[in-house]
């Protein structure tokens, strides 16, 4: 019997046992024993659960049982994950979590803290629940260098801006129906305002260069301002408008940023919809993959820190490169603003000719977006510097939208 | 140093040596140790190549050098494939293959000589390329049962019916292209009757059940009869037509096929163009995951032979739940006639409403497709039995099409 056991009994948390329990003879005979919760350490009762008497509150009970080997954190928040997760490090018990906010600001240390520990800290659930691409990339893509990261890793704004597309409703109405689903917090700001897709794509771009970014070097753009008008510019320019939070890697360097895009329908991304998430990752000799799934929910991201448990147990994850993380030097991340794009542009004009010249002056070359509304010039720039491309963005006036395209 | 040995120096083998000398400082971090291609097996000689000094043409070579501790075997087919694979897992060297002929007939055997040799027979590269979906169902699904499989495997036959569906053209058009690109070889046979479908629908039901099918227990249908028509009839549906390898798989039993489908568009298998691949796993916990990517082609297959070699020399191979496979017992693997289908029906009649009529009687229920082309009924019908399909067939007078919804 290996015993593990979990911290946090919320939905995640929940969702482990069940899937221990339903997938009982899979899971012995891929780890050889069966496992057994033992403890759950919760600030709350839960006499009606099965799990009822294995609660506990004092995290050390847990921490000083030599017979647990994995703890499961998916309590969420940085306090008191963190010190409770370093406390089990620290008396080698392997950590699993799906709590992307610590892996995002703390990964670096607990990583250290694991390897110095000879244990593992795992952390496939923190970003795309179910899907498995944080192995995939670390395992299936060995050897092969990775030089872009693309992902829609949020399912609340990706239904909205799917709403948006499908039905035509405003960022308000498809945010109400989300919220009304339960999709959307009643406070949708860590999803909408991208601080969700922000630390998912540090992680993965940690995943891919072993160097975590500051939150403040990774640019974060809202989708609040996306409008019908804007779906409706990019259906007609041949794709439609993502959350994206992307990353463009170099020898020595990276950039990092999360932001609403044009993307072409020749991409697929431009095909995920709903909640689902599309993570895809570009590399010089696997060329595209893309992972595609439920990137949240209760038993997908249960199964995803299952998997994990696994793969501690059965000693695959001793053996897999053990990440070494640092925290990004200085230069190392390099200013959003140094990166180009080309822009759909809408701008507010009695006449789009003279508008569209004037863009084409300024930008260096544009085309025009057929089938503008009345009263208004559809541009899609050429590529420009983004400093540049802000700094012309005020003498344009009657600008109404601005929307990179996804290269 | 780490030694290997490559057997058929061909497209991917050729690969393998570029991958390595490509990524030699990640696969060092990975394996602990530099990889050296010591060996190159080919009735050829290669006195233009870097690795000409390397060419040997007697397998026992290989076989008898104890610094060689993997073999990559890339020469297609069974035989002598399978000997000298065979010979190899018996002087304890693990093998690693893009071979997927070979994985489907003899797998079973592969797997049980490496097993008692104590070494690996792995074979992500065989279906999907450089898409690490076989990695993704051992060990990131790890715990949770597979209950479905449906896959784009074939990328020479996915370029046909997107040109087939973008461009409208016929089936002869587009397949001459994509002979004239070279995605399609001169005889398509393996491609467009679906026998590479077959084999990889084989392989990954097998790496699902542990249960290899018998190729005649695994129903196979041609594409050469899609017409621009059905392409036509499937977007009116709301999707397109695809060549799925499928796997229905139950707790004792499983139904495995390959045939063109209407795929609804709200799976994300319709958006797989091009030569792309996509392979959709369901599981009762992790849901649906695709993984999509480049299904063929020089560098994303040999990186995938690369990965299994890392995966082989970091020891992580090792670790994973090791294969044991069988052949299906009788009964296991359930006729196709078994199945229940909607269909789409395509028939040439002067009547339409009358037509439709005596298809709803004898089909139990259909609904009428809109927007028939003058002269025809067309309808998708209820659920129903193949075999009952089947019988009821030939009394449809003037019967085009019928194609399978997929589900």
């Amino acid at each position: 019997m290996k015993y593990i056991a979990i911290i946090g009994f919320g939905v995640v948390g929940g969702g482990i046992t069940e899937v221990i329990e339903q997938n009982k003879a899979a899971v012995k005979r891929l780890v050889g024993d069966e496992i057994y919760v033992k403890y759950i350490l919760d600030l709350r009762e839960f006499p009606d659960s099965p799990y009822g008497d294995r609660v506990v509150h004092d995290v050390n009970i847990i921490a000083d049982d030599p017979e647990i080997s994995v703890v499961c954190e998916t309590m969420g928040g940085v306090n008191p994950a963190f010190d409770f997760s370093m406390l089990m490090l620290k008396n080698k018990k392997s950590v699993v979590t799906s709590n992307k906010e610590l892996v995002a600001k703390r990964g670096v240390e607990l990583l250290s803290a694991a390897r110095q520990a000879g244990v593992q800290y795992l952390f496939e659930a923190s970003v795309g629940g179910g899907i498995p691409e944080i192995r995939g990339m670390r395992t299936s893509l060995a050897g092969d260098t990775v030089s872009g990261i693309d992902g829609i890793m949020n399912g609340t704004t990706n239904y909205i801006l799917t709403r948006m597309k499908k039905d035509g409703a405003s960022f308000d109405e498809a945010l109400s129906e989300a919220q009304r689903l339960g999709y959307a917090e009643k406070d949708p700001t860590a999803d909408v305002d991208g601080f969700d897709a922000q630390r998912k794509i540090m992680i993965l771009t940690a995943v891919a260069t072993d160097m975590m970014a500051d939150e403040g070097d990774v640019y974060r753009e809202t989708m609040r301002n996306i409008t019908p008008l804007d779906m409706d510019a990019a259906a007609r320019f041949g794709g439609t408008v993502k959350l994206l939070g992307s990353a463009r890697i170099g020898e020595d360097s990276a950039s990092v940023f999360v932001c609403p895009f044009f993307v072409p329908s020749d991409c697929p991304l431009s095909f995920v919809d709903d909640v689902y998430n599309g993570i895809r990752v570009m590399s010089p000799v696997t060329a595209d993959v893309m992972f595609y799934g439920r990137g949240a929910g209760r038993m997908p991201t249960a199964g995803a820190v299952v998997a994990d448990v696994v793969s501690v147990l059965s000693g695959i994850a001793e053996k897999e490169r053990s990440a070494k993380w640092e925290y990004a030097p200085d230069g190392y991340i390099t200013p959003f603003e140094e990166n180009s794009f080309s822009y759909y542009l809408r701008i507010r004009t009695e006449s789009p000719e003279e508008c569209a010249e004037a863009v084409r002056l300024a930008f260096g070359g544009a085309e025009i977006l057929q089938g503008s509304p009345e009263g208004f010039a559809e541009l899609i720039t050429d590529e420009i510097n983004e400093k540049d491309a802000r700094s012309l963005f005020p003498s344009l006036e009657g600008l109404e939208s601005h929307i990179r395209i996804m290269k």
